[in-house]
This record gives structure tokens, sequence and C-alpha cells, in this order.
């Protein structure tokens, strides 16, 4: 089997290589997936740069989320040769095999799409926490995000769609407006220095408590303008590279606050059950196609470098999947 | 009588004037009270210079605490001529005598310093509810602050020793160590790239869980990269005149909290019977000695500009007060 690793931290494009491994022989309860989309998400780049929060000990295989088929199982009645499964959260997934307790491995819902299902543990659940775990919304109530166009930023517009919760969405590109209002976002806004103002303006003065930040800097604190005393900006990427920041007008005449949120940490202190109704949930909305996001191209192993430097551009149209196994 | 007025919003030397008022007629249940001794806070500086987060309407005369005697009563027996009280709350007291209702007045404690009562009611409960309302702390634990040298930095000193907290106090100038140290600091640090380094040093490596940030910027977020996972830095001040800000390892790696603090807002969300209880308390430790702060200097009104040009000066030894009626 083939797999990308690395063995020391830098630039993505420099530290990667494809590598020949011996295919490992099964344990008994152990299934051999061949692994058929994995995606490229931020955390894997910032993995591979080592600025990541959690780092593998390396050498290490990139990749924590994907969709597999079962091809080999070994005394388990678990799953069944052909079967599609997820990839267990975290496993090392820019290869074209791993192996994986059978009795762990959860199935994909009848007629799930392969591409779609393969990028279902990362960001969905971050849109789906973050609408929830802040700030109280009742149906109505506005929610204001940046970054609107990444795969969670679009998530966020269909799921809270789903809770009756309309949108503002800030976007770099005019261009965007059309695509981002096709997936039910309520308003898209160019980001500008009188964001604040124009937030009022399309939500019609509505007081708005709750935003979502990927970018950073001056556009953090534009959100933070932008809400009403008391609201919560929550940070969850840094696409600027520059430090998210609040003015002293909001932090201290208005209470308001600069959040974090990182999965991991959220999977560390949420029970099991908690985490598994979840993604059971998010699979279910995956798999009636309510849940989608687009996918920019997708790449075999071989192509790890053009891969890697198409996800790590802007202005892409979608996530870049890695197909490890032909195209799905 | 006199007072000091402004008519606009402006640079506090050019916009602001001694002007002659006749005496108000004391109307039944109210008391004349001569002004004795009044500060010069930040938040009045940030209120002439139009920047507050709320202003009065124009003209207006500053000034938001302070300690008076009464002079005149008419039909009440609530307090008597020569009692010494603290002046209502934001009434404007930047002048030599004022008019109240009897009632409300809020006598000092025997034997209280008239200038340490004087700056009672903004910077020492400030300091009190920032250490109780963000992280429930224990003794032993560590709270860090920058501009520990200001009125409020020093008030958080004496008040965290009191209740067993253990202080890391961040200033610009290393000469002020001693004078902290003798206040009850236990570290004192100046500020520098290596700040959570250090931080970490002088606490023995301890989960630090609360800052209090006043000067915003870079200052804000070696703040926030000084504590543990899921520690709070609050804002309530923005000296360096930068926003405040955190790292995207703090928000999102480490779940870091930028949370703002001003007293307004917490007056109008707070019960008056526990406004009451927290000043009576805090009356208390003034009356006793235990809050002190460092006056740098009195000044009449007739040199409100003199006053206003040290109160925004650096490198202050504290506070500057108005004393309308002489020396006290």
């Amino acid at each position: 089997m083939k797999a990308v690793r690395f063995s020391t931290f830098g630039h993505p494009l420099k530290v990667t290589e494809l590598v020949e491994e011996p295919d490992a022989a099964l344990k008994p309860g152990e299934a051999r997936l061949e692994v058929l989309a994995t995606p490229i998400n931020p955390s894997d780049v910032l993995t591979l740069t080592g600025q990541y929060g959690q780092l593998p000990k390396l050498p290490a295989t990139p990749g924590n989320e994907g969709v597999g088929r079962v091809v080999e199982v070994k005394d388990s009645t678990a799953v069944r040769v052909g079967d599609l499964v997820f990839l267990p959260l975290g496993a090392g997934t820019w290869r074209t095999h791993l192996t994986a307790p059978a009795e762990a491995l959860m199935p994909l819902p009848p007629g799930t799409d392969v591409q779609q299902a393969s990028m279902m543990f990362v960001n969905p659940p971050t849109a789906d926490i973050m609408l929830r775990q802040f700030v109280t919304l009742q149906p109505g109530d506005w929610v204001l995000q940046n970054a609107a166009n990444s795969a969670v930023g679009r998530y966020v517009i269909t799921l809270a769609k789903l809770a009756g919760y309309k949108t503002v969405n800030v976007v770099r590109r005019e261009e965007l407006a059309a695509e981002l209002t096709a997936l039910g976002a309520d308003a898209v806004l160019v980001d500008a220095e009188n964001l604040p103002e124009r937030v009022r303006e399309v939500t019609g003065g509505a007081k708005v408590r709750l935003a979502f930040d990927a970018v950073g800097g001056d556009s953090t604190m534009r959100l933070g303008d932008s809400l009403a005393t008391g609201g919560v900006v929550v940070n969850y990427g840094g696409m600027s590279g520059k430090a998210p920041k609040l003015s002293t007008a909001a932090t201290i005449f208005k209470d308001i606050t600069l959040r974090g949120f990182w999965l991991v940490l959220w999977m560390k202190r949420t029970p099991r059950e908690e985490q598994r109704a979840l993604f059971t949930r998010l699979a279910g909305l995956i798999a009636n196609g309510t849940l989608k996001t687009a996918v920019e191209g997708t790449f075999a192993l071989e192509d790890i470098k053009d891969a890697l430097a198409r996800a790590m551009e802007g202005g892409r149209g979608g996530k870049v999947l890695l197909t490890p196994n032909g195209k799905v």
C-alpha cells in the first residue's frame, strides 16, 4: 500500500513524500479498508507546518477523516466486504489502505454521497456545535460570519436555515453572493470598514448576538463591532494570519466576548454518547443531501503536492479531496 | 458656586472651562454639600473626548465620584451639617457645591481618609468584581494583570492578597517592583515578548486562569498566551490605544476567552442591595486603611487644566484629585 508521509514539520510541499508500506496482517476482529476519499483540511496543513494544537510523533501520515470500503475482515461479523464506512477519526487517512477494529466502524447510511460523507467529521460538527454552544438562539435570530464561503461557512448557512436562524455572510469577493444566496444565505456582504453599519441595514437593526470568525485581525473586530451588547464572537480559524481582536468599545462598553472553538477540545470534554448522537444526526443530513459543500477537485495520492498547493490557495471553489483508489 | 463645564467633546484641555453658577435653592429633603475631593478618572477623560460608552447631554459638568461635607439641610434628619458623605454617583462632581436628596446620601465611616474615600466608587469595585465575576478562584490561585501600577491594579493586588490569591503584576518600568511588592504583589515582571515564559517561571508552572488587561494590543495577547487552557482575559481599559487581541493558538487550541468589564453595565444589571453591600464592604476596607492607592497631587478647580494635563500623562505616581474647597 502507499501512504503520504512526513518526517519533519515545514512547508507542506517540501516535507511530504509518497512511500510504499507493507500491508499489515489483519488481527482477529480487524477489517482492512481501501480509502475512497479523504479531504485536505486546514488542520492538516497546520499539522504539516507544525502550527497545529496537537502534533503527531514523526514520521507520520496526515489525514483525519474520510470514507473507505471494507476489502477484508478477519473473525468479525460487524462489517462485510464491500461495506462503505467512515474512516476512524485521526487515523492518518492519506493512504491507500488502513486497518481498524471492525466493531468500531460506523457504516454510511445507504445512498450517501461518498465525497460529501468523507468531509463529515471535522467541518459539519464545527458548524453545528458553534451554532448551539455559545449563545441560545431562537428561530428568527441572526448569526453573522466571515469566511462564509469556506466549508464550515457553508455548513453554517445550511444548519442555521434548518434551525430557522438567519445568516449575514461576510466574504471577500462580491461574486460569491449569488451562490451563497442559493445555498440559503439571508444576506451576503463584502468585508469592509463599514461592516457594522451594513449589518444593521441588512438585519433591519436586529440584535445580532453570535458571530463566527475564521479570519482574524481587523475582520474579527468588525464582527465584534456589529454585535449587540452581550454578543459573542467565536474564532475557529486564522486565515489572515493575524490575531483576532476586539475594539475596547466592544469589550468594555458592549460586553462583547471573544471565544475560540476547537473540535478536538470539544471531543475531549464531551461524553461519547453525545458525540455519537451528533455524528449520527449529521450523517443523516448528509445522506439526504441537506448538508453538502463544494468540492474543488479530486487528486490521486501521487499528486499530493498538487493537491496541497491547491488546498493552500485562496479563492478556491471548494474542498480538495484525495481519492487514493481512483475517482469516486 | 463654581463648576468645570464643557460644551463640546474634544481635547480635555481645550473644551473645559471654569464657570460661576448661581447656588440652587434647596427643596425640602435636600442637602447642600461642599465638594472636598473628587478624582480625575480615565473615564472622565474619555467622556471629555467623547470616546466613553455613555455620554452626557452638553453642556455638562464632568466628575462621577467624591466626598463632600453637608453645609445645609432642608426638612430632613437623614444627615446633619458637618457630616462627611460620599457624593452621589455620576453627579457631575467637579464643582464647589452640589445639592442632593438627603435620604440617598451614604455617610463615610468615622475616621475615613477623605482622599482615599473620594476614589471608592469606580476603581475599587472594578477590581473587586473582576476578581469574583469571571473565574471562581481558590486561595493559592494566581491572578495575572498588566497596568499593575494603575489605581485598579493596586486595588487588585490588595484585594487578591486579602482573599489569599497570588498576583503576577506586569509593568512597563522595572523601578515599580519594590513598591508593588511592598503593597503585596507576589511577582512583578516587566512586559516583554517572553512574558508567558516568565509567568511560568515565577508561578512555578501553576495553571493561571484569570488575567486583567488595561493596555490592549500585544500586551493583551501576551496575557492570553500566559494562561492555562480555559483561562479568561478581562479587558477593562485601553491605555495603549490598541485593540485587545488574543493569538489564535490561545483562542482555538487553549480555549482562552477575552471578556470586557465596565462598572456602568454591572450597575445596570445588579440589584441595588447587592451594590450597596459591595460599597459598604469596600468603605470598611478604606476606613480601616486596608484599601488605599497613591495620590499624585491635589488641584484647585482653578487649576483644572494643569490637573487634566497631569492626569493624562504616563508615568504618574498616583491619582489626580480635585479639592474644590481647599486642601484635604
